[in-house]
């Protein structure tokens, strides 16, 4: 997540769900999750953490008054950022970029019994699949995302265009899910079983009602019976609303994310691509995210 | 790598040592890199393979002219690709993105004896440090190299500023080198353990020759006793002239390592910044690299 975020006039806290979860993880603990509340990326790593019910301890990290402590941690300021005391009790070592985090915790916190199953599976075939669909979404439809929400009528691209782009990229990846679930076992990507690919799009399947609430004809995925595509299309969506249902009561989802309202008023200024947050301006420049 | 590539006047195998490799793996096998002798991409997959002794067959794909069995494994047509065959013998499937494939073979070969020592460490934290730091390597050292070596004088940024931006992102990869490696154990990342983060850079180190064939000014690494910086600096540059020269005369690098002057005729019009592949249009455009 950025390290300049416009956040004056929003709350410094977490509310709703995600307020009861952080003062549940207030109390000093060796590692510790820095994040913001209305940020995505960290919202991934939380997501995680919750999952695998790893204890730990979460900072509020309030972006325009960075406590010292983190920034003697992780001098480049980004959130997340994971504070992991070394195995020696030497001293806190930081560890940053959502998807490692995801991964660091998933493979350090690999005790079935207190944590759960793995969120990758075990047959590197499969792993590496779940790799390559990560990055998608991470290179595609997040992207595609903010080219959404931040679409004014003065850009180079049409409404409708950022629409399609963000759509297409959202049935590649729901198109995987189909043909490798033939038998339909369950809502995630993997079928029956929950995995980092599902979290790493949670935040954002959670954040589409913003584009809904901001944009011109929303986002526009078809209802049922209405997939302008004929029958393949129509499998598709039903198979994307399956998941969607799915991802955003999943409990850990839900537990992370703080009061509807709050994300209206956070994603304000991005929905005026006016924000300054580096994803935004990135996104603005047509850069690739940091 | 790029789908479209400009190769009509180049070579359509590999050459010097990459070929004495590519014949040696030339026959069926269960296991298949399907690649491009000058794709640095591929290089990283075909380091791997070497690096672990994997069993494999290496075919060489020509982009102007895919072969039918290789679109029907990936209709992408991404180089590079590996075609893996199921455990329960069944069709191959394909896997690509070059990280993806080399974290891949990394997993899935595991036999020590057979394959040697990991390539990423086996504690969890330092497996997450890796990984930041590959991410360095593809997301900042390497757009870096492409904006240099493209660099033509109509440019919006002079080659001055082009090779700033390169030097720095290599100049903070070499810092993190030298800070967790105080007692200078080894040339490499890790210090005496080789590892998938010298394996991400190394066919672009292997390449910066070809900035001082085409760029006035060249790299502009400065030799011994001369960084501008001071002490500091001259202990950077020396850590990277020892990672610089472990790392190009490796076996797994020189080995998979075409004729000197075959990557300096393809790489003439990455110099002259008129290649349509992909990754050149990315840096031209300012986007990401794909």
């Amino acid at each position: 997540m950025p390290a300049k975020v416009d956040t004056s006039e929003l709350p410094s806290r977490p509310t709703g769900a995600a307020s009861r979860l952080a003062a549940a993880h207030a109390a000093e603990h060796p590692l510790k999750l820095y994040g913001g509340w209305f940020c995505p990326f960290v919202q991934r790593s939380w997501i995680v953490l919750h999952e695998k019910r790893i204890p730990h301890q979460y900072v509020e990290i309030n972006p325009y008054n960075k406590a010292p402590e983190f920034l003697a941690l992780n001098p480049r300021g980004l959130v997340p950022t994971l504070g992991v005391q070394s195995a020696t009790g030497g001293k806190r070592r930081p560890l940053y970029e959502s998807v490692v985090l995801c991964e660091y915790l998933d493979e350090a916190y690999a005790d079935e019994t207190e944590n759960g199953p793995p969120l990758l599976p075990r047959d590197p075939y499969e792993r590496a699949r779940c790799r390559i669909w990560i990055d998608h979404v991470g290179s595609k439809v997040v992207p595609g995302f903010y080219r959404f929400i931040q679409h004014t009528p003065d850009k180079a691209y049409t409404i409708d265009e950022a629409r399609e782009n963000f759509l297409a990229h959202v049935r590649t990846l729901v198109r995987e899910m189909l043909e490798n679930d033939e038998e339909e076992t369950g809502p995630w990507f993997l079928g029956d079983a929950f995995s980092l690919v599902d979290v790493m799009l949670a935040p954002w399947a959670k954040r589409l009602f913003l584009i809904d609430h901001y944009k011109p004809g929303g986002v526009g995925i078809p209802g049922e019976g209405q997939a302008p595509g004929g029958e393949e299309e129509e499998k598709v969506w039903a198979r994307w609303r399956k998941w969607l249902e799915a991802i955003t009561s999943r409990p850990s989802v839900r537990d992370t994310w703080s009061d509807d309202e709050q994300y209206v008023a956070a994603y304000k200024r991005y929905a005026e691509d006016t924000t300054q947050s580096e994803v935004a301006q990135a996104t603005r420049k047509g850069e690739r995210l940091p």
